[in-house]
């Protein structure tokens, strides 16, 4: 195994020995105090590997489970996520000027999420503990990719949440039998979760600081395999990876299993990962070179998976050190076009989160003419489809004749 | 190419050129004027294969290509379809006293169902014929599809639905660019289909023949790939393989791909098709020898997306062929019971019509303890999400304290 056991501090570099549960979620207590929260993650020594290693019987991500932080015993807890596919849009590429522009479809995981890699980490850790509880703060995505998982595991989910969620997601993680409650406001979800954790040994599959570091450390982990199945099934490794971006989980993992491949000697570099957010927090960080992201004026947004006022300095990190960027989009209007874009010229139906990619792609800086492209698409349309259809028209009843039907669609 | 550019009746072995367009979706006329419609199919010359042609570098399961029905230099329409993981279930094996029981999960398709082989394939011939506009009679998953795949290839959709349809698969329909309108009554779909066919040349996606005879039969073909899939990734070859069932596209294919298995020899014989289907059409034909099945009574069922009360010659065909059964679940109850049964206990989330599968598989009659049975599933719980939300609790508001959370948990 190349899992050293320890959590180390993405700021300060102070270094905690796995276990150390207090931690989950609530990051480093030195930058804590210090006034600049930050999540701690898994340490690994890749010295002799020389090429990424893959362990073909296993499920799932846990093919590349030797660069994940579980000990080599533990059963993996897994519903084949994972493995998503690449689509090429060589319109997009031509629109924009570069050499390719690929959507890795992140929709075709267990629960339509790429929440289904952090899940499936998150709560195989939870069983190498021996914990039976896991409790997770989630707009949706999040909540009901842990749900399944704990389902599939056999421990019991507990999920905290706000009112303001679409019934869809509400329905979601119900339905993978999570006992689901929501808060009257978000950030108290947060306290309600350190509670839980110190009282019960629950284990944290979000973060519960304030301002906020980052989710489980395990979880983060589980997103490093985006990069090394981008990396076997492109024919060019990428220059530029957009990620939809709240408290920057998935940017991050990604991010880090980037660095793992240069460590590997599988890459020469890290490509620059690009966030897209609703408001910006990332964005006027990058721009003001502070430590701390946010909180900045927000509104309700239709993206509201990543619709979040503060970002964190994990996700800082990550794009300080690719030469990457962060993009505001803040308008639902131009979210929502973009969605329907991607749909009605390509066939891919994304979340309305999902859809800020577009226009932080396009809105980034320089692109190469010769620079690849991975546009990460994080989930489904069909969990926020109330907003679509809010800008479709209603579905005509006609008569059984073909002029009324080439009447109702105008042709 | 191993296709012969021929369609066969399933019934009387009539044999036509391709393309015949007049009887895509409607079937062959001579059977049609005895009184029993019956779907043409694609044919193959398989002598001399010896084993199953796979095409690397083709996208998603037009690396089975030369196994499908298109021209050698056709270029594939594809969302990387295809390649849906398997995942086991071995405390349903236990209960019901068989070697194992697998989830075919085909969620993880581009528009989250099995329909995209269905419409990767049909809309592929469709550009193959130079056709402009394609045309499909849907309740949702069938329409989506085509309408994602007719996106990526840049040709017209137009999908006739019916007013009962949940607005989620009517927006999602149209959030993919079709134009979408309904008709009062479900079988004045077909004869506006036809009218469109004959009038204005568009190509059928799905039957128009009354009573139905199935779906395009290019289409049909696509879910051959199935088959092909789960011996590849299976340990040992399916022994029963359970379909949520109306006109039985999916079983027929799937049945279809399992003799292309034995054909060419790496299998011995086919799996014993079942179908689940809410009112038992097929099972009624079963029973009493007959080649026509229904119309049966019927009622509003949950599992809308099979509801139906009549069934195909092409069904009844593929069960007989394989020594299979049909099942009748018509209970709303026993339906909605399956499916949270699945996602709360597995993890995985599947439509209503979808476990339609798990008490038609408890009621298929004698399954020996060595045999090892898949389960198509078959589309996402997110797509009749509503269904499942009336069977749940609303979701409580509580105060931030785990007195509160216990309280509320009930624990
Ligand atoms: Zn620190
Ligand atoms: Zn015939």
């Amino acid at each position: 195994m190349t899992y050293t056991r320890e959590l180390s501090c993405l700021r300060c570099a102070a270094v905690y020995p796995d276990p150390s549960l207090e931690l989950v979620g609530r990051g480093c207590p030195a930058c804590e105090s210090g006034g600049v929260p930050s999540n701690v993650l898994p340490v690994y020594d890749l010295a002799g590997l020389g090429a990424l290693p893959v362990a073909d019987g296993e499920p799932g991500l846990f093919r590349y489970r030797s660069l994940l932080p579980l000990a080599a015993d533990t059963p993996a807890v897994s519903l084949a996520e994972g493995s998503t596919p690449v689509v090429d849009l060589p319109a997009v590429a031509e629109r924009l000027g570069v050499a390719s522009v690929v959507v890795k479809d992140e929709t075709r995981n267990p629960t339509w999420s790429y929440k289904d890699r952090l899940a499936s980490v998150a709560v195989t850790k939870a069983v190498e503990l021996g914990i039976d509880t896991v409790v997770v703060a989630s707009t949706g995505n999040h909540g009901a990719a842990i749900a399944a998982y704990a389902a599939r595991a056999g421990l019991r989910c507990v999920v905290l949440t706000v009112a303001s969620v679409p019934s869809t997601m509400k329905t979601l993680m119900q339905a993978y039998g999570a006992s689901v409650v929501a808060l009257p406001e978000p950030r108290q979800r947060w306290t309600l979760m350190r509670q839980l954790v110190e009282k019960f040994g629950w284990l944290a599959m979000s973060g519960h600081a304030d301002p906020p570091v980052g989710s489980n450390p395990y979880g983060v982990d589980g997103y490093k395999t985006i990069a090394y199945e981008l990396v076997t099934q492109l024919a060019a490794p990428p220059d530029v990876v957009v990620v939809p971006t709240a408290y920057a989980d998935g940017l991050v993992g990604i991010a880090r299993g980037f660095a793992d491949l240069v460590a590997l000697g599988v890459l020469e570099r890290s490509p620059r990962m690009v966030a897209a957010e609703p408001f910006g927090p990332l964005a006027s960080a990058m721009a003001s070179g502070s430590e701390v992201a946010g909180p900045v004026p927000y509104e309700p947004s239709v993206a509201f998976s990543t619709a979040s006022p503060v970002g964190t300095y994990q996700g800082l990190s990550a794009l300080r050190s690719t030469d990457g960027a962060a993009v505001a989009v803040p308008s639902d209007e131009v979210i929502l076009a973009a969605q329907r874009e991607l749909a009605a010229s390509a066939g891919l139906y994304q979340e309305a989160a999902s859809a800020t990619a577009w226009p932080a792609l396009a809105g980034q800086g320089s692109l190469g003419p010769a620079e690849s492209v991975v546009v990460i698409g994080t989930s489904t349309g069909l969990k926020d489809v109330g907003a679509t259809a809010a800008t479709l028209p209603e579905v005509p009843v006609i008569e059984p004749t073909a002029d009324a039907l080439l009447a109702a669609i105008g042709s």
